[in-house]
C-alpha cells in the first residue's frame, strides 16, 4: 500500500465550513481534480484516485474539478471533451468517490469561479508567472511552439479552483507543490491587502504530500495515456492481460525488487503489491526463479482481481449516461452557489458593492 | 466642434441584433468604457464623452462598461471605489447618456463577461501578451515596477468586453487601435476554430476612429485627474473660473492659433471653439491684442455657458444616489443577460455543454 497520508491536524473551526454545505463541520474541504485528457489509469488510481476515497471515507468533502478549459491547446482533446468529461465522472463514480457527497464540476460551468482570476491576477506580477517551475516545465514538455496566456495564467486559475471553495487541503505530488505555494501567496496577498467585516476571506491551503508510488508504463517509461503504455481503469481483463503480457521487463531470470537497478521488473512487482496490499519484496519472493512470465501472470491476477468490483460498478455507471450527467450537474449546482456566496465576500471585502 | 466621426456603412442585420434587446434592429451596438479613477474632465468630455452621444443620438445602442477591476492596481482609487464608480455614472447621465437606453455597467458583477477570459487567453500567445504595444505603454508610464498580471491580459479582458456583446464598433483614439486588433485577433481565432451550428460566433468588431482635439490641462501637460490640471465635468463656475485664470499661457500679447508654436494659448482656444461650434482661428481674431487675460475671460464664459445645463443635470442626479444606483442595476442585469446567451453560444461552439 502506499504511504497513508498524513492528514494534519489543523482542520476548520466549525464556524467556518458548516455555513454553506450539510457536512459535518469537521470534515475538511479538500480540492482535487484533473483534466479530461481521456481515460483514467492505474496510474492515477493508485497515486490519486485511491487517496481521495481514503479522504472521502475520513470525513472529508471532495470538491472535484474538471478542468475542461485547461486542455484547449490540444486538439486531439478539446473536439471530444464532452465524451472525455463524461468519462472522467464515470471513472471517479466507479472508484468509489461518491457522487451524492463529493461536488463533482466543470470549469465552464462556474462562472463565480472563474471570475475571480481577474482579482487574483492583480496579486500576482507578469514575472512571477513566468517564473513558475510547473510552468516552465510545462512550457518545456509542451509540443507547441508558443505558450497560450492560458497556460501561462494556469496557477493564478487554480489558485481559483482551491480558493473559490476555500479547500483546506489539497492532495499535491511534490511537482506540484510550486503552484500551491502560488495559491498560498495569493491568499495572503488578497488577505492582507481586503478584509471582509474585518475577517480575512481566505484561508490558506495546505498541501496533503502524498508519496506517490512510481509505476512505469508497460514500455518502461512514465505511464501516460498519451504513450500507449497504461492500463486503463476500465480496460478488460483480456485487454489487461494483453497489455501485460507485451510488457518490458529484462533478461535476468530471477525476480527481485530493485527500483534502481531494474525499474521494469520493480514496477510490476509494485503493482501486484499494490492491488494485493503486499511488500513488493514478498511478492518477488514468492515468484522466485520463475521468471518474467510468471510475473506478468501474477501481476495480471492482482489487477484484475483488485479492480474487478471497480470495473464492474464502471461497466454499470456506463450504460447510464444520465446519471453521469445528472451527478454533474448537481455538482455544478453546488459548486455555484459556494462560488457565489465567495464572490459577494470579495466584492465586499474589495469595496465592490455599488 | 470635433470632427464628425465617420460611422462605417456595415451595421448589424436585423436577425443579428434584435434578439437579445428591444433596440431597432439597424442599430449598430458600440462598446465604450472608462476605468472609474475619479471625476471625468473636459478632456474626456471633448475627445469621447460627446462622441457617445451623438453615437446614441444616431441610434446606436450604447454599452458602457466601468472597468472597476482595472483599477486595483492603483491604491489611491482602490479604497473609494464605491463612490468612484457612482461618480462615474453621475457623469454618464449628466452629460446625456440615456440610462435608460444605455447599458451601464461594472465588471465585478458579470461573471460570464470575465468567465470568456480563459478561452480567449487560450487563443493568444504569451509573447503576444508582451509586445502589445498599448501594454508596453502602460507598463513604462507606470508607477508600480512590476506589471501585474492583470495588466498583461488587459487586452484579452478588454476583448471579452467588447465580443461578449457582439459590438460592431468600438470608438477609439489612434493610441488604442491595437487593443482593438487584439480584439479582432481573437473574435477571429474563435471563429476558426470554434462554430456554433456553422456559424461563427462573434462579429469582429469595427474601430471607430475619432481624431480626439488635444486639450492641455491648465500647466500646459496633458490633461489628466492625477495632475490637478484638469477642469471637471462636474467643477462650479468659480472653480472653472480659478482654474482657467491659472492656466499657463505665453508671453506674446497679441492671441493667435498655432498649436505647433503656441500650445497652451492654442488649447485654450481650442476649448473656447468646441464650446462655442466656432473655429478656433475665428476666437483668435476676436481677441487680437486684448492678451491671455482676456483669452482667459472668453473661455471661461465659454466653458461655464456650454456645460451650464449638464452641470444643472449633474447637480439634480448628484442628490438621487439611489436612481443612480438603480441605472447601474438595470445594467448590470441587461449586461448579464447578453453575456450568459453569449456564454452559452461559446459553451456550444466549444463542444463545453454536458
Amino acid at each position: 500500500m502506499a504511504p497513508r497520508p498524513r492528514v494534519p491536524g489543523r482542520t476548520a473551526t466549525p464556524t467556518e465550513l458548516d455555513e454553506e454545505t450539510s457536512m459535518p463541520a469537521h470534515a475538511p474541504r479538500v480540492l482535487t481534480g484533473d483534466r479530461p485528457t481521456g481515460a483514467l489509469h492505474l496510474g492515477h488510481y493508485f497515486g490519486s484516485l485511491q487517496n481521495r476515497v481514503r479522504l472521502q471515507a475520513e470525513g472529508a468533502e471532495l470538491f472535484v474539478v474538471v478542468a475542461d478549459y485547461q486542455v484547449l491547446t490540444d486538439r486531439d482533446v478539446a473536439h471530444r471533451l464532452a465524451e472525455r468529461v463524461e468519462e472522467l465522472v464515470l471513472d471517479y463514480l466507479a472508484v468509489g468517490i461518491d457522487g451524492e457527497r463529493a461536488v463533482i464540476f466543470t470549469h465552464s460551468a462556474v462562472p463565480a469561479l472563474n471570475q475571480l482570476l481577474l482579482p487574483f491576477l492583480s496579486l500576482v506580477s507578469a514575472a512571477e508567472l513566468r517564473r513558475n517551475p510547473t510552468v516552465k516545465d510545462e512550457i518545456s514538455h509542451s509540443r507547441q511552439s508558443a505558450v497560450s496566456g492560458l497556460m501561462l495564467t494556469y496557477p493564478v486559475h487554480q489558485a481559483a479552483d482551491i480558493l473559490f471553495c476555500k479547500a483546506r487541503l489539497v492532495p499535491v505530488g511534490q511537482d506540484q507543490l510550486p503552484h500551491l505555494e502560488a495559491t498560498r501567496t495569493i491568499a495572503r496577498r488578497f488577505n492582507a491587502r481586503y478584509l471582509s467585516g474585518g475577517s480575512p476571506v481566505f484561508p490558506e491551503p495546505e498541501a496533503l504530500l502524498s508519496a506517490m508510488p512510481l509505476l512505469l508504463g508497460t514500455d518502461g517509461t512514465k505511464m501516460s495515456k498519451s504513450r500507449g503504455n497504461a492500463i486503463a481503469l476500465g480496460a478488460t481483463e483480456d485487454e489487461t492481460a494483453a497489455l501485460l503480457k507485451g510488457a518490458r521487463t529484462d533478461t535476468e531470470r530471477r525476480i527481485t525488487f530493485d527500483p534502481q537497478h531494474r525499474p521494469e521488473v520493480s514496477s510490476l512487482l509494485q503493482l501486484a503489491a499494490l492491488c494485493q496490499g503486499r511488500d513488493p519484496h514478498a511478492v518477488a519472493e514468492e515468484i522466485g526463479d520463475a521468471g518474467a512470465s510468471r510475473l506478468k501472470a501474477v501481476v495480471t491476477e492482482a489487477v484484475n482481481e483488485y479492480f474487478r468490483p471497480i470495473r464492474r460498478r464502471r461497466a454499470e455507471l456506463a450504460g447510464d449516461r444520465a446519471h453521469l450527467r445528472a451527478v454533474l450537474a448537481a455538482g455544478n449546482a453546488r459548486a455555484n452557489a459556494v462560488a457565489d456566496v465567495t464572490l459577494v465576500q470579495v466584492a465586499e471585502a474589495m469595496g465592490m458593492r455599488y
